[in-house]
């Protein structure tokens, strides 16, 4: 009897529901003598014991399903180390779980900070096999993430209905797409979308560079300027600020987000009407696009075959096309950042978008 | 030969292009001796006599792209009777260039400024044809105006998403959908995308009536809260102000729209986290829906049989199905509202969604 | 206590989740004191007493979802006077089970045949409310139905995917759409899709007008050539033919469909590539539009309003915009056609488009 | 002065506009000394001399447009020795255009029919540069070509849809995606649509082994049957004939394709309702999904540099995530076929999909 536990951890994403069919079908596939325990909304349901028993039933029909059929919560990693409210040690209280359901091992699909608390659990002891799942593409040791491209494809029809009415009107119009520390989803979008200016948390920008952007842009008859800027963008006076400092600045400042701050900063400069557009938490939603759900149902079969080889300890990742495993140990704590001098952003340059940084 | 002059005004929408090519083609097939005058970015190209001479080419692969060929630009009505920054009287300017090309008509395509405008004109002694556009449906004297199923189809799409991610996560999710004074975008879209709460400029809402349904949702295990909001929703409060003291109160609130401001109300009352969608012009791009597109041929083809037989002086409006006119006279200057009466309404409460105000 | 039974019959179509949805909620909006009683694929559960207790979770969440949660089936009007393989009378077996349950009334969802059903049940003292569902938009007595504009939404969506292909290349392209009748999803895509030739099946066509068609369009340098057909298409040879000597030769035609036969009869007139595209089944599946989710609640509210006034043997129509009740035993066994004369064709005429018949 | 020809040849595919806008915007981000060539319908225009003088104006706003601004024609590579209906020599038609018009290079955009003309050409002295274009992801050198993911995006879309409906009827249906010779689009629509059974021309199925999945499915509750067929599906006995004999049989049967003998051949087996969908050219039309157009786009900021570079006789190439490129005569001829032992037909496998093989 294999007994698998499972749970989806941190913001939720496109493929959740396909990557965890692709596990069970996988397993059921060799084996039926198997039970799946459920834990809802993440470690919170670890924690408290919170599970359903599920079966291949229940991970009929999901593939198309966005959301998470689990649910999910966002569980500070840094918080992991200190009792609750009830003062419950929590990592104690996960390994009780764990145990006392005598589980063969947990099946753990989250992002950066999913994956600390993971490999937590497995210098506990804890049999572990995770996901890498977030729309930010942002973990390092696997070439790609299952969620990306679906909020790609999202964030990119959002830019081409801007592009449209931008066309009639002679306008800033500004996008914000997700992304707080790692700028994958607004450069890829960005350039889908045929973006003139594209800011990322990796590469700071100088205001002065993007309006002599949209001034060029006006003097060559393209009155109209799109700009798609990462939630985490900073300007090059910012990324001089510590990191305390810049916190304080943010907490401080009157703006909801950077979109609204540029908008002012722009406007400080040239008298152009500023657009805002904030396609928000869309990007996490709906049905995942084709391509997340191959690499979900694949990333599953993997995790299928490592459970039923007792290997534990791993993230199933991507390199080079094919399904690989990576020791959570080497995974944990390191976020895979876009390079400023990669290929793909000079490709970008060279086809004339700016990135505001020169 | 005949000639028409052609120009887009106002916010711009989807299927402007289809309704141009349908009075085009409906022109055509009567007849060859025909000069088409493109007035570019709306009555400033009228004014200033900025034109392109176009033909059926021009016309032709435009039924599915978004925005305008001819560009569009906002000119506020009650600006048009002074002069311009040279001095200029623009509705003379306007005549002397309808006359100088010795145009038999003009065609206007745009909403409820750019019929005043139009009334205006025809009022000169002008002979004027205007097909209804806009996004917001609120256009007086036809049952529907083209750009209106498009931006719902949008702004459905958005809470679509918003819907699958919000099932995993126990929060209010806020989506603002465009239309400062009529809510029909929101309205349809809300009912559409099965929105808990739908707030709209005509029905004012009270912010505990709010807090009681994500509440009372809580309670029943719904621990999310899908809530679509028009730009111009307004408090009950509000709603008792003066429109001179309410717009002071708009010009000094720190927040950037009014899902902002839900935002700040809300977490004043329970502890509840927030997010927020805002789609923006989004809504107003992309190409038009199916339904918008026969809307704009068969408009424009009303529009053209009108031209041929030489009646001028009306808007093309749909009324029970089939296109006919209306006076410009009767349109011109009234807006057509959200009933708070309409059987829609009553039907979508009984469903079980709140208007916030009772 | 009111108990409800409810089936959806014959062909499936988006939005049937939808309707039923809003008739449960209308329901539990005034009382909880009811009991639903789901008949499984259609007549047939009722037939067989094959039903689920459904409460209101049942149809939380699924106002988005395609295809039906009852399941559907075809069981042809013809037949039903007549017993089964067991030699059980339908009929009888239907009211046996109604009775059985004690039900109050029965809500059925369905097309053409569907309502020929509900009617003879209602001449045999059931008390039955239906809602129109068909994406052909044939029930005579409602000016739509729910289903048809997702329907043409998916077949426009279809010709305009084809037209970007088809401008690079010099063929005829024929699009087969959903229609053996009727032929409103042809003619609404065809004008939305921006097709050159539309065939209905109520506009007989004459292969030699194709020809002259796509001939003069190659001469004015158009080279290819987009025809939405509808199945039930028929030439205008054919449609001199008996009901049964038509039958007989569709029985003998060595094509598929209409499309493929079209295909033939072009090349032997003319020495041209053709590509054929179904998109099938496609058309009846998937998300229903904005549109249908809207009428489909506001229907199934009405549907609710009158069960409760104990007001049976209607069907929820929509009249000018408004949701009303017209009587069962006036819309059972009537057709509403395309009518040839009507003012949509004259448009779509207007704009260039031939339906092949001159 | 840079003299820089430009073609696009062979069934034409998504993101060829988007592809040529950027080798166009990467050469001009380097110098405005430049002239392009854009040759019509393919190699046709180079033989005959039919082009346009383009301008970087030509490429803006192509980004996301499906078609190809230059038209495309299918000039198969075995006829290209010998002389057109005129007696015209067309290698030395084309290498006659070339010199007289002065080029540099030519840029030829295509699959695989294409590369070998493409090919050739080099071999008689012209300098070449290529983009690797096909939705089927068929071309040696190269681990992905623009076209693929778009047309998989489409065909999941149809499975997707049908799903909807499947789930409400007892049938087996359909879908027929393209492929001839190879399966990659059928592959990875399979699997993302959840087919159940995927039929491609690398793998030769066995009736019976359907027929035994569906009896197996309907056993096990689910009646209906989702079987996804590459156009190029093949049965193990027909895979012993030689090329010869299947061509002959191909060319006899009464099916106009394979889908249509699949039914035949399951009704032969089974009393089983049938549903066909062919999607047909729709997978080469609309707007290029976000993937495609960041791949074309990189794609042609790699053709620039080679063509500023002096680098000829390549075709740009993507490697693990980079561009790079390979020589031209390595990669003409060959095709890349989808690898029955490969990870992912085993993953595949291991979710429970059939390849009818076993």
């Amino acid at each position: 009897m294999l007994r698998i536990g499972m749970l989806t951890s941190g913001g939720d994403c496109q493929a959740l529901n396909a990557a965890m069919r692709g596990v069970v079908k996988g397993i059921y596939s060799k084996t039926d003598d198997v039970e799946i325990y459920g834990f809802q909304d993440g470690y919170k349901g670890l924690m408290y014991s919170n599970f359903e028993m599920l079966t291949s039933k229940d991970f009929s029909g999901i593939l198309t399903r966005g959301g998470t059929i689990l649910g999910t919560s966002r569980q500070p990693f840094k918080l992991m180390r200190e009792p609750d409210a009830n003062g419950l040690d929590k990592v104690e209280a996960m390994k009780h779980t764990y145990h006392k359901l005598n589980l063969n091992c947990l099946v753990i699909l989250g992002g950066n900070g999913t994956h600390k608390t993971a490999n937590l659990l497995r210098e506990e002891g804890l049999d572990i096999i995770t996901l890498p799942k977030t729309i930010d593409n942002d973990l390092w040791g696997t070439d790609m993430t299952f969620g990306f491209q679906s909020a790609v494809d999202i964030a990119t029809d959002t830019i081409d209905r801007i592009h449209t009415t931008a066309t009639s009107h002679s306008r800033v119009f500004i996008i914000e797409v997700m992304g707080h520390k790692v700028g994958y989803v607004t450069l890829h979008a960005g350039i889908a979308g045929g973006a003139d200016i594209i800011l990322l948390p990796e590469i700071p920008y100088d205001i002065d560079v993007i309006a002599d952007v949209i001034e060029r842009r006006a003097q060559a008859g393209k009155p109209f300027t799109i700009l798609a800027v990462a939630e985490g963008a900073i300007s090059k006076e910012d990324a001089l600020l510590t990191r305390k400092e810049y916190k304080k600045k943010i907490a401080e400042r009157k703006y909801p987000s950077i979109a609204y701050e540029l908008e002012q900063q722009i406007q400080e400069k040239m008298d152009k009407e500023v657009r805002i557009t904030v396609p928000g938490h869309t990007q996490r939603g709906g049905s995942p696009c084709a391509y997340d759900r191959v690499f979900a149902t694949r990333a599953g079969a993997k995790a299928a075959e490592l459970i039923l080889n007792g290997q534990f300890g791993y993230m199933v990742a991507m390199k080079n096309g094919e399904f690989t495993q990576v020791p959570l140990g080497d995974v944990a704590g390191k976020l895979k950042y876009v390079d400023p001098d990669a290929s793909i952003i000079k490709e970008a340059k060279i086809t004339g978008i700016s990135f505001g940084d020169e």
